[in-house]
């Protein structure tokens, strides 16, 4: 997918929402338990119920392989199910990928080619030959993080270097690598102030914004200092969403929570772009 | 698996060499390509022929993850094999994780539970919470990320901050984390002038080596600049060892690299130790 069609697809859907699978035995209504692929199912049923809100789903890799091989075969399903019936939906592994580059070449074949995501999320500590083999692929995203949304990302995000906070130099030097163009960027929710001074640095980039709902965020203060002309946010919403009942409604109730998110973005859409 | 543990196998075995596991369709014997599970046979091959020279196996996620549901279930039977018939060996899930706390955790349960690595390594850039759910596990290990082995090493690892490089952070700020008992570090052969630096800081710590062999690290500048008293290094090599043949005799030209490997540390060891 290009980024392109993913900007008409937010226009269209008058949506930036993008709904994060993260699936855990513990939390899913009892129910499902007692199929044979409680996660697929769990989340099959949260896709059909939320796939005209949301642009993107972003499944978290950590909640599939902590089930091992029977988790690894309902990430493999939950992803063709997606891109089988939803293929205008922008898919994201939530991988956190990021090794030598003959290492990182294999996440990359991981991804994007057995699995078919659109994009993968990728750590910068290891540098440019870490993160360039993904970037070699036409159509296909690299979701790096620069500043996250939860409190070890003060340990080493914001330190000073160079005269600037860490994150900001990963976000200047990523800009030289080769095919640097299929880089998208993490930027938490809980730290929507520091939106403008990073898309003095990224203006045209898309950002993944996690940390809305359960990790305390405001949507109306990210676009505010995070929007740009092509809109270029995708906001992520995980457990308010796929968590709001334990019941046997909890796909209506995902539903009922991912339309008050799409709604809000809608008006704000509408506001900045009179669509 | 305790540190003591590992140290007295260090000194039974006069080897702290570990066997990288990754591996690839492309560079294995074409004969086994034939059976039903190539991945594991090779790695099977490579362990029979290799256990008794080395003291630990690391095999490397991404090689098994580019081949999808298969390379998990490979993955499984590689771990399940070493633990069921050498488990005097440590084991290392090269997986390079890190992530929000609650994702931490699954990253850590799939690696130490489900799987039942001794150890894993883990990526610094998100800071203390995404690393101190890993550190949770008793007799468990986590080796993060301090100085790697590749180029891309130079980009943010050793930017200056707080009047130090960012990997001396990165290490001097991990010791004040819970049970940081628990943490190993990587740093790379590549970079064997920063040893002396590094043994300032983390002295008593065990230290994972990649970087010997193809990627042109040295071994004897490794040991005079990182060794402590209890030996305190794993030194990986992967196709150095692995891909010394693509015939049919590849396990055995394995054994004989592994041999040359673990008798130049025996000659370390005797003349440091005297054993």
């Amino acid at each position: 997918m290009t980024t392109q069609q993913l900007h008409e697809q937010i226009l269209q859907k008058k949506s930036f929402l993008c709904v994060g699978l993260d699936p855990d035995l513990s939390k899913m209504p009892s129910h499902l338990l007692e199929t044979e692929d409680p996660i697929f199912e769990f989340n099959k049923a949260i896709i059909d119920a939320t796939h005209d809100l949301t642009v993107g789903y972003k499944p978290n890799t950590a909640f599939f392989e902590a089930y091992g091989i029977k988790g690894w075969m309902s990430l493999q399903k939950t992803i063709n199910y997606i891109n089988e019936n939803y293929p205008e939906i922008f898919t994201i592994a939530d991988a956190k990928r990021g090794d030598i580059g003959n290492t990182s070449s294999m996440y990359a074949k991981a991804f994007f080619e057995d699995l078919n995501f659109d994009s993968v999320t990728v750590a910068p500590y290891m540098g440019k030959d870490s993160v360039e083999p993904f970037l070699a692929f036409e159509n296909k995203h690299t979701i790096m993080l620069a500043l996250t949304s939860n409190e070890g990302a003060f340990d080493f995000q914001t330190l000073t270097t160079n005269g600037k906070e860490l994150y900001k130099q990963v976000l200047e030097t990523s800009k030289t690598w080769k095919n640097s163009e299929n880089l998208m960027y993490v930027v938490g929710a809980t730290k929507a102030e520091y939106f403008t001074e990073i898309r003095k640095i990224v203006p045209d980039s898309f950002l993944l914004v996690p940390g809305i709902g359960a990790q305390g965020g405001s949507l109306s203060e990210v676009c505010k200092y995070g929007m740009n002309d092509k809109v270029g946010l995708l906001v992520n919403s995980a457990r308010a969403i796929i968590y709001a009942s334990k019941g046997t409604d909890f796909a209506e109730k995902a539903r009922e929570e991912a339309l008050k998110v799409q709604q809000e973005m809608e008006e704000i859409i509408g506001l900045k772009f009179q669509v």
